[in-house]
């Protein structure tokens, strides 16, 4: 049983977390208990909350379809509306029981329902486990683009249960550790190794804790994401525009594919920057080839990459701006990167031996 | 020329706060600048505005019809849009040009779009001026409950060019002023006697700036209206009751209108729990109907104001908590107020002598 503070509030990750959370709520004095849920989360991630929070038995619940296409105004509108009509009032608790996109709905609706309620976290995947129930950021996708509408705004708690992995296919697990290896690329050398030479299924727990411990500590410094936040942008500038172009088609990627994808070819500028050096930029290649299913890339045109690239909230002033990698474990925010720089990088990818055999 | 420290920003107040804000313009590094009007504001003050600061002749201009009406998220929606067709980045700026309806919807649509773009407040009319452009509270009405979605986000800034009320109809004048004279009551007793004695049209800017000074010290002590914040919540529990009800009838109140009558009661029941003598009460009354035109009440029926009192989001727990004067100067807020002391309170007001002439 692992405890982190961060801004305000603690995450409790571990087997005891949901009793934690049943103390949160004996402990507090909310007037209303919503809990928001996808089909899925309400099917098998309920009962096991329930049973360890029974004061929840009679709380409101939200069920939300599942699926990035349901992160919407819409969809907001009409809980908001429902809020209302259940006289739900300042002192409500949201309770956000579901994986990333559960998290960025429902922290967007309670940060601004009669100018903000309380809400806590209880993420149910890998990825929200480890990277999107903490730092507070939430959002929802609106005229096309992924969470252009939102806010910054702490949760009062997070509390990671890990056995709700165990309730996931294995391709979400590995679609989650993506962000967890970025960390170890980002800010700490040791970690990184670890996970390169060590099974991470054997030690769940630690794993994703470290990885909070992480992000926590980068959050802490820079919560309005000004500075020294961008750290975690990395791999996300291509992989991102990647990750936009494939949805709907027939091959499509997982969020973490994209970030793989993403995070090889920005190393890949970061050595042409002369910041990592080629033994530093195969062996992040080879662990990634190593442990997750290389994916190969069908780009028609570079130039899709590039626009999509340029219209990036990460940049300002009309240049692309980058988190680079500055030896493994080290990163640089707010690199300006050339469309020479990326078109060299997405090269080097589509045209690496693996493909080959 | 006055200026008052907030939460991380300047208040500006008098004839050169244009000038100021052309300064703010020219030092600041914002890669565009959007400015919200209405069409009485796009007219009567946007070229005064220009003419200050011609560095904003190429802004781009959201011209919203004015009304409460349109504070809805059907038109923050199509700002939104707007603004990602134009590509604003995280770095533009938006001004918001207007009364209270224009700072509240332009500051929500500033605090989410991409998790939030930097604003500045130039208030237009002297209720916004005096109350509304700072405390960072902003909002849209939903489901027909005024305020129900929205964030308390500061402003980078607020220009408060008082000469932009000479531009305005005296009714409108005399209805912020409900708002000034509240301050009085709350917070400073020889204020209140001040505004009590002199004509307040003769130094509106001393009069404007003293009311945001102690609106300004009590918002920094408690920014997100958890305790001491509440104060400014007088006169408004009743006074927001009497102005919805009046809405879309012919005897429509003015915000101001309602707030003093609110007030008057509200202050009726301090009396009744002994917070405000006889004599003080008295005095509340007469300064009131001296200034202000009296405005009398025609009630149907006592159950409409209650029942909307007890669903004010301003209580817990089913209570009603009110803000209540204790001495003129001074007051205590989260009060709990019977349904018998506001029904008493009503009967004060609708009895009063000055309806019988």
């Amino acid at each position: 049983m692992t405890s982190i503070k961060s801004i305000g509030y603690n995450v409790e990750i571990g087997k005891n977390s949901l009793k934690q959370l049943s103390k949160f709520i004996s402990k507090s004095n909310y007037s209303a208990f919503y809990i928001m849920a996808d089909e899925n989360t309400n099917e098998y991630c309920m009962p096991i909350l329930l049973k360890h929070a029974p004061q929840l038995a009679n709380a409101n619940v939200f069920e939300i379809e599942s699926g990035e296409s349901n992160k919407v105004l819409e969809v907001a509108s009409n809980i908001w509306q429902t809020l209302l009509e259940s006289n739900a009032d300042k002192n409500a608790l949201l309770i956000n029981l579901g994986g990333g996109m559960i998290s960025d709905l429902g922290g967007f609706i309670a940060s601004v329902y009669k100018r903000g309620i309380d809400f806590i976290n209880v993420p149910t995947s890998l990825l929200a486990m480890a990277d999107a129930s903490v730092g507070g950021k939430n959002g929802i996708d609106f005229g096309g683009i992924k969470n252009s509408i939102g806010t910054i705004t702490q949760p009062k708690a997070v509390f990671v249960y890990t056995e709700f992995i165990e309730t996931l296919p294995k391709q979400q697990v590995y679609n989650g550790m993506a962000e967890v290896y970025k960390m170890g690329l980002i800010a700490d050398k040791k970690y990184w190794q670890l996970l390169s030479l060590t099974d991470f299924t054997d030690n769940m727990e630690q794993v994703i804790a470290h990885s909070i411990y992480l992000k926590n500590q980068i959050v802490k410094l820079d919560p309005f994401d000004k500075k020294q936040r961008k750290a975690l942008n990395f791999g996300h500038s291509i992989g991102h525009a990647i990750e936009a172009l494939s949805l709907g088609s027939k091959d499509e990627l997982l969020h973490g594919e994209a970030i793989i994808i993403g995070m090889i070819m920005e190393a890949h500028i970061s050595y042409q920057k002369k910041l990592l050096t080629k033994s530093q930029l195969d062996e992040i290649l080879n662990t990634f080839f190593d442990i997750f299913e290389p994916v190969q890339l069908k780009i028609k045109n570079n130039n899709d990459i590039l626009s999509l690239i340029k219209n990036d909230k990460k940049n300002a002033k009309g240049k692309s701006l980058f988190t680079l990698l500055h030896g493994i474990g080290k990163c640089r925010v707010d690199a300006e990167v050339t469309e020479k720089e990326i078109v060299n990088a997405i090269n080097y990818y589509t045209k690496l031996k693996a493909w080959a055999s």
